[in-house]
């Protein structure tokens, strides 16, 4: 994000929207080729590879999302909870609450 | 499908290269789906959305790969594995150690 | 297992009951060796050990576990599905569509 | 735990050695259950019971596992990682990076 705004006014306690500013780029990349990837097992279903190669594609799309998932969650537990855990209070149990839901919901999934 | 020339001189009992022909249409429908949240996924991230809100995209587009997944493997298990279980020898034993190592990557990713 | 004379008169071309015996003390000591960890975890959690390593412990049983899945499923393709391809009808396809929901269990477990 | 008698004097911002005492008696019951089901395990393996019914019950190990986990994982975050997101420094930075290490194994086995 090349927003050039964003910093002019703030003081160091401002993190940014939501904490994971710093690897966007790396993110928006690695979306990028997850999309690509997508895109490859459409192809390989319409031109009816082998089962097992587009299972192995899959795996690897899968695998490429979990990544991208435990990246997030970690800027998050950094960001977003660490900051709400110093602020304290009601919100700060809320915060890790909710992390604990979207945990659950990729262990799960 | 959209090849012309292939169904030229098949009949209709012709279930196609690798046997999950029936549910192509879905398949390719699903996975226009998948690329298109993975597309918003991309879009969250560079609009710096809630990161839980992302973490629950990925867990959606994860668990719809999932289902791909399984559907292609029982394709497979039901036309190719159990075809080959029919011919026998060591091309049957073959396809079930490569069907389990299928397995066992989404078991695992 | 009761029969400790089960091979006696028995030819080469018998499968055991569900095709598993091969390895079953391989399986065994497997089982042993995770209830021996489930146990561990309940005295990790009684003396409250810290919770990074118990959640590490718990993730070992699970891979044990997940392998223990793993090698009978192979085993039940391998000798009840491919079996039930073989005769054919629709007990063939029953077994496959029983064997892919035993599949998505897994993936989704 | 070996303290007795460790709320007789203790004020209410007490968190007991690893913050999930509270829970612990439900953990240590859920662990037994756990136990007992691998233990029902083998049997099914000893007995050769039908491998599907086998695989059945490893998955719901497994979940009631990931359950267990998941509980251990809110507790340390809620207590542990926030204590030390409040006393801030590097410490709090390695207790972050540690439970996403954590997250990632749960997620990935």
């Amino acid at each position: 994000m090349t927003t050039d705004t964003d910093t002019d006014t703030d003081t160091d306690t401002d993190h940014a929207h939501h904490g994971y500013i710093t690897d966007k780029k790396r993110y928006l990349h690695r979306l990028k080729r997850i999309e690509g990837q997508a895109r490859g097992i459409s192809r390989m279903i319409d031109d009816e590879k082998y089962c097992i190669d587009i299972l192995t594609q899959i795996s690897a799309v899968t695998s490429a999302l979990e990544t991208v998932a435990l990246g997030l969650l970690d800027d998050h537990l950094r960001h977003c909870v660490a900051d709400a855990a110093r602020a304290g209070g009601p919100d700060a149990d809320a915060k890790i609450t909710e992390a604990s839901q979207a945990i659950a919901r990729l262990v799960r999934s």
